[in-house]
């Protein structure tokens, strides 16, 4: 047990310390519902600052959101060959629109007479939907390109699931556009991955590596599925959001076709793409240690907290208390969202306990021998320093030293994502790394599924990507010794 | 027809018109599945902004934002005895979680081993699974008050919809509230009233009558419902959003206690209030002419569109015409969303027509002469008056513009809903008057719920609210001629 909260340590059980943290931190909690998650007003202001830069950023980029329906007609999943096989196997369906009183007494029962004609899904992904609608959108170059995002619910019927990793109902965006050529569709899909990528890296923190998926690992339904992959403290990766170039393939599944400048009639080329509360697991699992939450600050919820040291000593001097947390809070502006914690009823150790399982970026405490000298104690999460800060000039040091935080946790997950990678050149060395070490293994693959799938079976890894700037270079494949051009980013994942 | 756009009129289909109107501006469109609507960009941006500014106001007064499942477990819905009544009926049932490939060819089937051993409804409101959760949330006062809001997407299955007014999916906000005392409680649910209100009449600029709800017409569960109405162009009345005092209901269902400062065991006290995309409705039905839209500058995605003038005299002065647009916009500061239309290939008037189909409040014209002369051409959408603004001082002359119109609007809609407030002191006037002026009626009731239904028998008239600004009155029911002591707010309603 980690000292005084009571979660399980990294150590002793990583899943368990998680699963603990997330729901102790005030994160989120499972439901009544199975596989469906209550996200608790903490974690939900750590999402919707998520969502606001990310919405800001495609809108910077030229994209609008709209809303589509929850529900899908169950023809439209079959329309799209491969999409059918990925998405309409595990989904929640609607077949009744009513309920009746139960003759025999007793609450209420599904109105047999209420049946639809044909079901409906709950949405998995809304690429039938969009593109049956878009069918009416775009007639004309004119029309192109369109450039729709939404934030929406979705549901995949999950057996096993877990707080924000895997959860039956979850919540995303999902952008959905069209364009006039492959080059635009393409060109897309990259810039949408840059935007993940640099949102990842700058505000969540997170190193991510930049790649495309094996054929195996594609979306069901694109031509390419690029990922961002992460590395989680336990040496697992994560895959933090996916770009999908969907080549014409719903275009055609739709017939959604666009007449040229020139007079012709072409398909439409697609992409979607998609970033999920996952994210949030991403978050917790990447910088957190057994003490709670360490949040980067740009996506902090609670800046800093000021506890004043209520004693004997200070209990007549709340007022100077309350100016120093004045002027600390005129001083750092509109932008910085400071808590002031001067609840008489609760201990200072048990405050700091708490914002210390909250992961709040900076924690200032006040004594009285601070009020004498016009200092505070400064005490950063992430390293656990303790400092003095003095009250001349207080705004900036915090801005400064909360720059220094979100650079710090940054580098942190770096250094340690750096460090596991490795590269190696025999099946056996592949399964070593992975059983002792862990993290990402750079291997030569002989390129086809058959081996991917082996590989699988003997080592539970998989590719987590291709990535974009990985050298060319000669090798043979660490499973069966065929000729490879390049290596592959292998490593066991959520 | 309405010049030129191909929109019915509203003297002659108001209905038709609302109908044409939403989708020709581009706000919102039926799907291929039935009831539910797309919010399209432009309509969505206007619902944008309105969740911004409520947004804003709930976590101004102390509420937080969380996220409650979509599935509602239905023998949930039976345990509060009256929220069964009105809310299991009409609903989509999920009954299974499997799909799997036909055995006979031809797509994919329900899986029929892939039952739920309880069936869960898509939520049409939340209070159940929320109160099950407020139970582990709640258990001492030091719990409370607990004020939460979600931004989610519910699903009542309407058999007859309208875009915005009536869908069987539509978007909303749900606060969920729960405190100590009735008086709390009480007192929330009015704050909410007037938070509502006060965003209707300053940003939607429709003037509201507050009041609540006879017992025929409040919530299914709630032992009060507040309630904003108003009244739209054809006469007809329009809900604009309810909040309800649901006294110890779903407490007392779901077992929620908490102990008291004195050691008591007590059922909490509790509040649910809600605004949907029916308010996009309203602002559609309560402002717009037959040209098309028109938006309040508070709520318009682009308050301003410039247009060149674009022909022989000028093609070689765009250079000017673009300094001139760029110093309106810096003028203007970034609050302001100007769109500059320089597309050659659309003609001027084109341009005027569709910008006044959509609504923005201010278009200015460049023409020759107005270079020459350092004005520009300035149109209001609502009045449709034209006028010459020098070029000095644009930006705070557009400003003022813009409050002009925003208070403009409100006070046109003010004095059509006060022309159309009409007391009656028989059932023959009160018929008459709903026959043929329209309107809100006041009149006398008995106070019965009897009287109530008869009297929307006989002139599908409702009670709209009892409002809370009513003087008290002795008087005789319009109907059954017994005692009264105020009169009551009757309408035809959507």
């Amino acid at each position: 047990m980690a000292k005084g909260k009571g979660i399980t340590s990294r150590a002793e059980d990583y899943s368990q310390w998680y699963n603990e943290l997330v729901i102790k931190a005030g994160l989120a909690e499972h439901s009544a519902v199975r596989g469906c998650m209550v996200i608790k007003p903490y974690g939900f202001a750590i999402w919707e600052k998520m969502k606001s830069v990310l919405d800001g950023r495609f809108k910077a980029t030229g994209h609008q959101n709209a809303a589509f329906p929850l529900f899908i007609p169950k023809s439209f999943l079959s329309k799209e060959a491969a999409h059918v096989e990925g998405f309409a196997k595990e989904c929640a369906v609607v077949t009744h629109y009513r309920l009746m009183n139960d003759p025999n007494g007793g609450g209420v029962i599904v109105d047999p007479d209420a049946k639809l004609e044909e079901e409906l899904i709950v949405r998995p992904t809304s690429e039938t939907i969009i593109w049956s609608t878009y069918k009416n959108w775009i007639q004309s170059y004119r029309d192109l390109p369109l450039l729709i995002n939404q934030w929406a619910n979705v549901v995949r019927w999950e057996m096993r699931t877990r707080l924000f990793l895997r959860t039956a109902e979850f919540f995303w965006q999902e952008g959905h556009t069209a364009h006039a050529t492959k080059q635009e569709a393409v060109d897309e899909t990259l810039l949408i991955l840059d935007e993940y990528a640099n949102f990842m890296e700058n505000y969540i923190a997170i190193p991510v590596i930049k790649g495309f998926k094996s054929e195996n690992e594609r979306f069901a339904g694109a031509d390419d599925t690029y990922t961002c992959e992460a590395l989680m403290q336990d040496g697992k990766a994560l895959q933090m959001g996916t770009s999908h170039f969907l080549g014409q393939n719903f275009a055609k599944a739709f017939e959604v076709q666009y007449q040229t400048k020139e007079g012709g009639l072409e398909h439409v080329w697609a992409t979607s793409w998609g970033v999920s509360t996952r994210m949030m697991g991403a978050l917790v699992m990447a910088h957190s240690d057994d003490e709670g939450l360490v949040l980067p600050p740009k996506l902090a919820p609670i800046h800093i907290v000021i506890i004043p040291i209520i004693n004997k000593k200070t209990i007549d001097r709340m007022d100077e208390m309350d100016a120093v947390v004045e002027k600390i809070k005129s001083e750092l502006g509109d932008d910085i969202t400071v808590k002031y914690d001067n609840d008489e009823g609760k201990r200072s150790g048990f405050k700091f306990a708490e914002y210390e399982l909250k992961g709040v970026p900076i924690r200032i405490a006040i004594g009285p021998r601070d009020l004498d000298n016009g200092v505070v104690e400064v005490a950063r999460r992430d390293t656990k320093q303790k400092m003095s800060f003095s009250l001349e000039n207080i705004g900036e040091q915090l801005h400064n030293l909360l720059d220094d935080i979100q650079e710090n946790i940054f580098n942190k997950a770096k250094d340690y994502r750096d460090s596991h990678i490795t590269k190696v050149d025999n099946f056996e060395d592949f399964k070593e790394v992975l059983e002792t070490k862990g993290g990402f293994v750079l291997a030569h693959w002989d390129g086809t599924s058959e081996t991917e799938k082996q590989i699988k079976e003997l080592s539970k890894a998989t590719i987590r990507c291709i990535p974009l700037d990985a050298e060319l270079e000669e090798g043979r494949c660490v499973l069966t010794g065929n000729p490879s051009k390049q290596r592959v980013l292998f490593a066991k994942a959520y």
